[in-house]
């Protein structure tokens, strides 16, 4: 297996923490999006939307997805598991992480894509240019601190996202939440259970991945 | 179980073809979207997301997410299997899966809710109220047109979106299509990959649901 990855940028990240939750280490090569790598026609035979991460198998299958290299790895390597346990735990868990996605992840996306001076034209991931919007700079902000609140109310109840086990839907909710400091925006001193989830999931070696 | 369904909606309907793929039935009570009924207390107690579609376990369990009930569903009546029958091809539908509905679903709710004037206001499903951001309809047509050209390369190779073997990003591509249809965008004449496919998966009998 290759994988595909860029040190700096959050998609990736998801499987980096993923990995290093299971210990698993695969070749890795680096992809240089700052200077347009994804762009190149040798990266474009990997995957032609020209986005990381890419997970490639032996065989030469690629899976240009984070949460479908999550679920490759997670059956390959079932140690521990981060997807759930049984069918409803599965499910629960899967919920979890399109939630913390859309909520979270894509509001981030929206509020810094579409304001940062560095991706004018890159509003959104992929091939094709996009302008960035400014009023959709700002409701991704407004849909931050939507998202913010709304963790900070499920963490008041639960240890961690999905219950009392460490998830793939952390994964995702660590990585939204430091990804939104790049549009300076973070929790604020009042999510006192958002801060001790944020605290506690960024103290895990993985966490550095 | 209970399936919290709305007949005239897409995001469940996702699920419909899904559940008749399979051939199972499961007792579903209709939520009246247009009349605001996911927002009554009783509705938010089943999803304080206000949205659908919802399946609610014999044990109380809600799981509020298209995708997620799939999966549940999937591990519980296997026959057929629709989202990949081994480890890797679990991978590939799950990224082919999430793609279509990034490039697609996404892109046509962003053309849609956005225009239409009946969703002042509710230019995102859920609680929270955001404005029309007229740009933005504007980028999803856009969108949308990109989304035709690139499953349309696709299927120029392949009968359906993961290869020889439907699927649920047939699914969401079937949804998707049908959907771009409410804001009045058709694949052209010329998509005659996509056309072809869209004709044939429209033909299954679970495409009725």
């Amino acid at each position: 297996m290759k994988f595909y990855d860029c040190a700096t940028a959050p998609s990736p990240r998801r499987v980096r923490v993923f990995l290093a939750e299971k210990a698993i280490t695969i070749p890795t090569i680096q992809i240089d999006l700052r200077n347009g790598e994804q762009f190149t026609p040798a990266f474009r035979a990997i995957n032609p939307e020209c986005t990381v991460p890419v997970l490639v198998l032996d065989d030469g299958t690629s899976i240009p997805d984070a949460i479908a290299i999550c679920r490759y790895i997670e059956e390959i390597h079932p140690d521990p598991l981060l997807m759930g346990r049984n069918t409803a735990e599965r499910a629960i868990v899967e919920s979890w992480q399109r939630r913390v996605e859309r909520n979270g992840f894509y509001a981030v996306m929206e509020a810094f894509r579409n304001f940062s001076p560095g991706l004018r034209g890159r509003a959104l991931p992929g091939p094709d240019a996009f302008e960035q919007i400014p009023a959709l700079a700002e409701r991704g902000r407004a849909r931050v601190q939507h998202f913010f609140a709304w963790l900070n109310a499920r963490l008041a109840d639960y240890e961690f996202i999905c219950g009392p086990d460490f998830t793939v839907a952390d994964i995702t909710g660590l990585v939204t939440v430091d990804f939104a400091g790049w549009a300076k925006l973070k929790p604020p001193e009042e999510m006192t259970h958002l801060r001790r989830w944020h605290a506690a999931v960024s103290a895990r070696p993985s966490a550095k991945a």
